[in-house]
């Protein structure tokens, strides 16, 4: 269970920039728990713009990013990490002093560049953040006002943020139903580059070398669990798995040289018929497994 | 939905060698679609037998395999593929030709090595086969009668075999709720490294190689759904799996060198920032992913 916020959050205009599962999902979380009296938002896609509101995930939509952002007093930009840059040099000439800013891209650090690149320094009212939630469907069609529910957020303020305004990113995401987790930047995308980034890549690499087999169809309909798993993670969105690899790539590569590292090993040993020491190496790995998975288990009961 | 098998199979005696989760489940499988009359049990472990015997799941225990098999007229070999030879070794002697024999290993070729190096040569009456099913709980305690419902069984019949001992085989299988499958052994074993043993192994090269990163835990803790998966795959059985890799190393070696030159392949391209060749993978995946599972689900709905 998601801990509830002791202190009462309010912004009577929140003001989404991109609107997909993400933003439309955050949109309906807030309206729903009370902290957003009015959300705008702006797409370059006018369709999901128009979907938006006539589903009432947003109350209005704007022409143009700079013409959303006037006045609110909350900004949260939920575009492709590629796009942070843009959308802030958009908005830079109108922006007030007033309004805190957040996002929800994957990589921090080319985040946090994007907006020292556009502003001189990251804003004092700039609070980078990460939900690490998301689902296969994508758009504002499957926007989930639960998507948040007992998911983490990871924000990653600097030394320089407004402690009010960490104060407040923290508790909107507690109110949207997650648990708010501080990390350092750089962590964040070590530790992400190691749990998300490095497994999907580990699964398009599986799914494209099986495709290239003559019979892949076939193979496919043989998969049980191993590869159904593994499937399923390719099916995610390829333009913005690019971009979070570029602006990832230096974690990505140092976690995926120590596995390829561990993977050669592993093809010595059979190989080299030593299936004892293979065993071993199975059974460290279902230790550790099924180690974390208790003490996750013991932590999330005590939470409740 | 499996097919309802037409002719009728009724089998007095069925022994089960090896009672945990798949032969337990068959037992029960076999009862309530009264394939079987009477089921009798043998394994090593005698508190399996005993809770199997309390529990429902068979009629009878021996205290051998030899004695389990008098006068049964189907004899299934449910153990890890490395014990098959050791306990048809042990039921030579008191065969009789009126049993049917098969098995459930998820390596063909091995079995069969291991059926002829025996008898001289594979028996007519013996019909090697494949449930593609199971669960990370294992024991007899586990056993479900529902474990093959609509899961495929894959069976590899060589050209000697007694068409009547396939027909039986293929009919009890179905009567279990499963579809089947005919397949060449060494094609088989292609396939199911392929699609479940190399995953398995990426798998559990994952899970040890963040293990040994220092912050291990704190990775686990922010598992999204890409490591989630990979985790679960590296709860399997190591020694079942240690066998899986001795039985199966050639096929598992040639997919493995495949995906290893596509993992440095997608590694160069994100050394040499060419993440645009490296989206175009993705999105070739991505497009082979989609396509077969739809391709998959219209069968699925075809056939109901």
């Amino acid at each position: 269970m998601a801990e509830q916020p002791e202190k009462t959050l309010f912004f009577e205009r929140v003001a989404i920039l991109g609107l997909g599962l993400i933003g439309g999902s955050l949109a309906l979380a807030l309206k729903s728990s009370g902290v957003a009296q009015h959300v705008v938002a702006f797409d370059l896609d006018q369709t999901q713009l128009e979907l938006g509101l006539s589903s009432g995930v947003i109350d209005e939509w704007c022409e143009s990013a700079a013409d959303t952002v006037l006045e609110a007093d909350l900004i949260v930009l939920a575009v492709p990490v590629m796009a942070v840059a843009t959308v802030l040099a958009e908005i830079k000439p109108v922006l007030q002093s007033k309004s805190i800013l957040t996002d929800v891209g994957s990589v921090k650090g080319y985040v946090l560049e994007a907006v020292e690149d556009v502003f001189g320094q990251v804003p004092e009212n700039f609070v980078a953040g990460h939900p690490i939630a998301g689902s296969e469907r994508h758009g504002v069609a499957a926007s989930d006002e639960k998507l948040f529910n007992n998911h983490k957020v990871i924000i990653t303020p600097l030394k320089s943020t407004n402690p009010e305004a960490v104060s407040a990113i923290e508790t909107m995401w507690q109110c949207a139903g997650a648990s708010v987790v501080m990390m350092d930047p750089a962590h964040h995308d070590q530790v992400l580059a190691q749990t998300s980034h490095l497994p999907h890549l580990l699964a398009y690499a599986l799914i494209d070398t099986l495709s290239a087999q003559g019979d892949s169809l076939e193979i496919f309909e043989y998969a049980a669990g191993g590869l159904r798993d593994f499937s399923r993670i390719a099916a995610s969105d390829p333009t913005m798995w690019r971009d979070i690899f570029r602006s990832n790539s230096d974690a990505v590569l140092s976690i995926l040289n120590q596995y390829q590292h561990e993977l050669s090993t592993l093809q010595a040993l059979i190989e080299d018929g030593d299936f004892d020491q293979l065993s071993a190496v199975f059974a460290r790995s279902k230790k550790a497994r099924d180690h974390f998975s208790e003490v996750l288990a013991r932590r999330e009961t005590n939470k409740t």
